[in-house]
């Protein structure tokens, strides 16, 4: 193998490839990044972690075509540092990759290609498009409530499923639950209910930042695929069964608040602020018009604000953790928040409003 | 205690103090700072971890004079969240503080201002004055070499002398050396020699960004004070002796390579990238005129990259810490540094020329 490419291309490609490797890694390769340079004048970077695989294809002037595997992220560490604008040359032999550019000469340890695992992708019999600014939005409304616990494995990511005639994709940890409904996409019907993990949607999200069009998704019950410009992502889904949801959204909560989501939010910040760091919690009680937000903590004292809203219920008082409705107030873009609620025990529904494609269930703390 | 202050100067004062009082104390009044406010309008904050003391006396709006403590980071929290430009209440009342800003009160927890230790500050004898530029030198060009090894207490700081007519500031930590030689500021003869706490050093550092004319420093062999602005940072000294740190210098280093510090630098970082995280060793061959950085891993592979430089002497092969060659060209300010050599085993002087302030001893490392 023997190809030349632009300092700045192969820093960008590197620098999406080398996140999905793992810092440790107890099988050597997987450490390593797969360089391929095509008869085609390509160079493809692959990167794997046994669950998840990218692959970047970019353009190289290729002298010798051929493949070969050297440490990822010393590799993108040598790009890094390489002088701007310089050309680097990586040529492969005697079991070394040798990189130069400029005064520069690097000798790096390899492993045949020929052991870098690939994720068998199978059929992938779904196929659709989706505007890459909508599953941002999908992603971004939704991610927070993934849940890190390890054992519910099938909580781990985001759930999409298509009902009738929209695609929705949801995740919860428990204590929170984010919903976001979109219109089914063409050739989305009949796809199978699917669970993205964790990593895959933070590497997905990464790429989507760089991406304008539209990202092409292919899917089977056990893999999906990601087109994204340059870069495809494939990875293997969560094999387990997400809980049916749609159970704890709570449709008879008759106590309706409106607020603005902004000055909630930052009075809920500050009276957090002395909150204990285990619990988060605080205390709101609601009078006609008048939302008061408090903590009390042992250690450090009490805290209350007066937030302005519009409320015209019988009053009482519910507890919640403050991060958690900090994290929901913090994806809604509009200037009205709608807080559906029953008791200080019941779980609340929070949106914009009732034409928002995004919905969010909070379950309250005892205070 | 009641006064009024602006948001934005409680903020700025409170960051300055908070960064003296440690995350975690076993003495809990540590983790409180003092407020005091004068019936001259005044607000004073302090805070201590009983070997560094800062003070910073601010404008304030007084009802009534009096003094409190409570804990520092959650005043300095709660400041940071309260609206930009709002008017902050403070007032001491029944054991606890009420902080009132907009819509948002608070009541924290206090302790007495009578258990607050004060660091008596004795007579301090030395006075001069320094300007902030210098001060910052003095310490920039030093700060890195100073020894975080506990046992070696007395390297633990920057040590400060005066000899005849110049002010000299050093530090090490056995493998490398940092000096700068300023002229003796006026008041400063007949200086006891000291050496100033790591700590100290860093506060210090952070303050002096803030200040534009000179700094007020008052010393005696156990304590130093420091007059910057609003604030005053006293220290205890680090009671030991620094070592006669000249017979390391050395003298008759016979080999002169002249170099251009931001390519050295470069290519020390870039060869450095496939060193092992442990001994970070870099290799340097002179020949005439021909320098080439290299760097020989076996996990990695092998690195090299030729320097441009000026070098007439015989041609021999040197060994250095990557990391501490980094740092010691990091201080490099113009575009020629010089590196005296003797042989590979023996410490090599690196400075710009012969007149500038600042010198620099690395020992080299077996390759």
């Amino acid at each position: 193998m023997k190809a030349t490419i632009e300092r700045a291309t192969l820093l960008k490609s590197l620098g999406h490839v080398q996140s999905v490797v793992e810092r440790r890694n107890t099988i050597p390769i997987l450490s390593n990044v797969l360089i391929e340079a095509t008869s085609e004048g390509t160079l493809r970077l692959m990167a794997t972690d046994l669950d998840l695989q990218i692959v970047e294809q970019v353009a190289a002037a290729v002298d010798q075509p051929g493949a070969i595997t050297v440490s990822a992220h010393t590799l993108f560490d040598i790009a890094r540092k390489l002088p701007e604008g310089s050309q680097v040359q990586l040529a492969a032999a005697d079991g070394k990759m040798q990189v130069v550019a400029g005064r520069a000469r690097f000798n790096l340890q390899t492993l045949p290609k020929d052991d870098f695992p690939m994720i068998a992708e199978g059929e992938l019999p779904t196929k659709f498009e989706l505007a890459a600014e909508i599953l941002k939005q999908l992603i971004d409304k939704t991610r927070f409530a993934i849940s890190t616990e390890e054992t519910r494995y099938y909580l781990n990511g985001i759930f999409f499923h298509v009902q009738d005639d929209v695609l929705k994709a949801a995740a919860t940890d428990g204590h929170r639950l984010a919903r976001v409904t979109i219109p089914r996409p063409d050739g989305a019907e009949g796809m199978p209910d699917i669970i993205v993990p964790r990593k895959c949607v933070g590497e997905l999200r990464k790429l989507l930042d760089e991406v304008d069009g539209s990202v092409d998704i292919s899917l089977s019950s056990t893999k999906i695929r990601f087109g994204l410009g340059t870069a495809i992502l494939t990875s293997k889904l969560i094999d387990g069964t997400f809980p049916d949801y749609n159970r704890v959204i709570p449709t008879a909560n008759d106590k309706l608040l409106r607020i603005d989501p902004k000055s909630f939010m930052e009075g809920v910040d500050r009276v957090a602020t002395i909150a204990s760091e285990k619990t988060r919690a605080v205390k709101m009680a609601l009078d006609r018009d008048k939302i008061t937000l408090s903590v009390t903590s042992p250690e450090n004292g009490t805290a209350a604000e007066e937030v302005p809203g519009d409320y015209a219920s019988s009053g009482f008082e519910i507890g919640f953790n403050a991060r958690y409705l900090l994290d929901i107030l913090g994806q809604i873009d509009g200037d009205m928040v709608e807080v559906h609620l029953a008791d200080a025990a019941a779980p609340t529904l929070i949106r914009e409003n009732d034409k928002a494609p995004a919905l969010y269930v909070l379950m309250p703390m005892r205070v």
